[in-house]
């Protein structure tokens, strides 16, 4: 079993407009509401490619109750646990010219006890789970170490700017800016992802990904080979794309597949993401087809 | 008791950010979230000013059942049918150089049936209401003339571009905007707003209001003598200040006044919406001075 935990779920909103005008009033032509935050995005894709998933959810109140009501819709497997805080909402406003407008809320603080609750859930979890994700931010409210402490049981990948690095996950998985941030390394260009990545594998001691959009991706294997690829396809819809890679990387990993061909499947789920709309929403099939067209080779 | 219609209810969430920059991620320092869309403001206006009030809102899921719980915290007496669809959200980003930029879903259609069962509700309501307030827009998938079918029952004051207004209602209440547009009349000045209530008056053979912000109002009373009034305060808060104007305009008229003391109290009441955050939040007694500052009369 595939465990997704999602410590900061949100629903993200999509309004589409023809322009964002500051100031004045809109009534969008398209909207679309989903259960999101990176966790979940990554139980979404990871369901869709086949896998063997449930997704561990610290969710609250009535938007909480929506997101484990379409969960189940959607087919992810939920397990959550409940704070009196309502699970914040994300809204993202794409205009023809400007792109994506991005509003995140902070959400209002978990409590100690609520934090420890979902912490217990995560941890009974565990020894059921092949790979374990962590992906994105804490809550307000949550320890910081939050994520170190569940980094050292078992296969971890870890999707997040967080202490936990150091603690040793099996795989540390950034996107070029947030690897800069964390690496201190500038992340402009291929050489730059590749340090990047090389001084991640050096902190964790594993495997190291960087992720530059549709300029593929960087990994350092646990024996220490880089490799880099990346797959011809660049849809329009990259909200989760990220989401996506990481969850064609855990799935192809779960099912056998060694280093070259983790990466190949991880990029293409990350290509397929962006052809549909909706993040972490990704065809099976065509995910397949683009990983069998990347690229991958040794740097 | 005073009955406020709200047939299109929404999730009303706030933003703060310094400035809204197009194409760009906002993480908002503050964020508010309030039951909302116009019949809900008036009904918590007009629960504030010590109206006996009842709300009765058409609620859809789960976005519904945190309207009605917040409702209930906040002391307004609700009476809901429910749909299957989602209670819609809407959002204002308060930025302080660019001003209110405001995003309106539309929400998804209700069903016949969902809202023969409103009507049902509302004409149950009707015979024990004093005044009942029929407010803002219908949902997508209500009858064009379903505010139509309720105004000619028991004294409805009318704050809707619909085709209500010839059916009769007792009050018209309408923004300058909204008024030009019915009356095809520019009110971009006094004369144009109390030409605009004098054919609207004409055509609904009752009280006819039409509201021109900071500069006041205009009201044609039901024998056709025209009176203009403003009050001093112009305070920030101006979402839900003409929610907040009705509310004052019928509480008075339900507790006996006559129509230069209820044009007094509307707008006292809505100047005090201005003073405080949230849409239909003010302060009684504020109001009550506000009222009593208001310079009303004959035109």
């Amino acid at each position: 079993m595939i465990l997704c935990v999602a410590a900061n779920p949100s629903i993200d909103r999509l309004f589409t407009v023809e322009r964002l005008v500051p100031g004045s009033i809109h009534r969008p032509a398209e909207f679309a509401q989903v259960p999101g935050g990176k966790g979940l995005n990554v139980a979404r894709a990871a369901t869709a490619l086949g896998g063997d998933v449930v997704a561990a959810a610290l969710l609250g109140g009535h938007a909480g109750r929506w997101i484990a009501e379409q969960l189940d819709a959607e087919g992810v497997p939920l397990r959550a646990t409940w704070s009196d805080v309502e699970t914040r909402s994300s809204l993202s406003v794409a205009g023809a010219i400007e792109g994506l407008t991005e509003f995140y809320e902070h959400g209002r603080p978990v409590t100690a006890s609520e934090w420890a609750a979902f912490e217990e859930l995560v941890d009974s979890l565990l020894p059921g789970a092949s790979w374990t994700t962590l992906s994105g931010s804490l809550p307000v409210g949550a320890p910081a170490d939050g994520y170190e402490r569940l980094v050292s049981s078992g296969r971890v990948a870890l999707d997040a700017v967080a202490a936990g690095i150091d603690a040793g996950p099996a795989i540390v998985k950034l996107n070029a800016a947030e690897a800069a941030h964390a690496a201190g390394v500038d992340t402009a260009d291929a050489a730059g992802a590749r340090a990047a990545a090389e001084e991640l594998h050096r902190r964790s001691g594993s495997a190291a990904l960087v992720t530059r959009g549709v300029e593929g991706a960087v990994l350092v294997t646990p024996d220490g080979t880089p490799l880099e690829g990346r797959t011809p396809a660049a849809g329009p819809y990259t909200v989760g794309s990220g989401d996506a890679f990481l969850a064609g990387l855990v799935v192809a990993l779960d099912g056998g597949a060694g280093w070259p061909d983790a990466l190949r499947a991880a990029l293409g789920a990350g290509a397929a993401n962006a052809e549909l709309p909706g993040a972490g929403r990704l065809d099976r099939s065509r995910a397949a087809e683009l990983a069998e067209q990347a690229d991958v080779r040794p740097v």
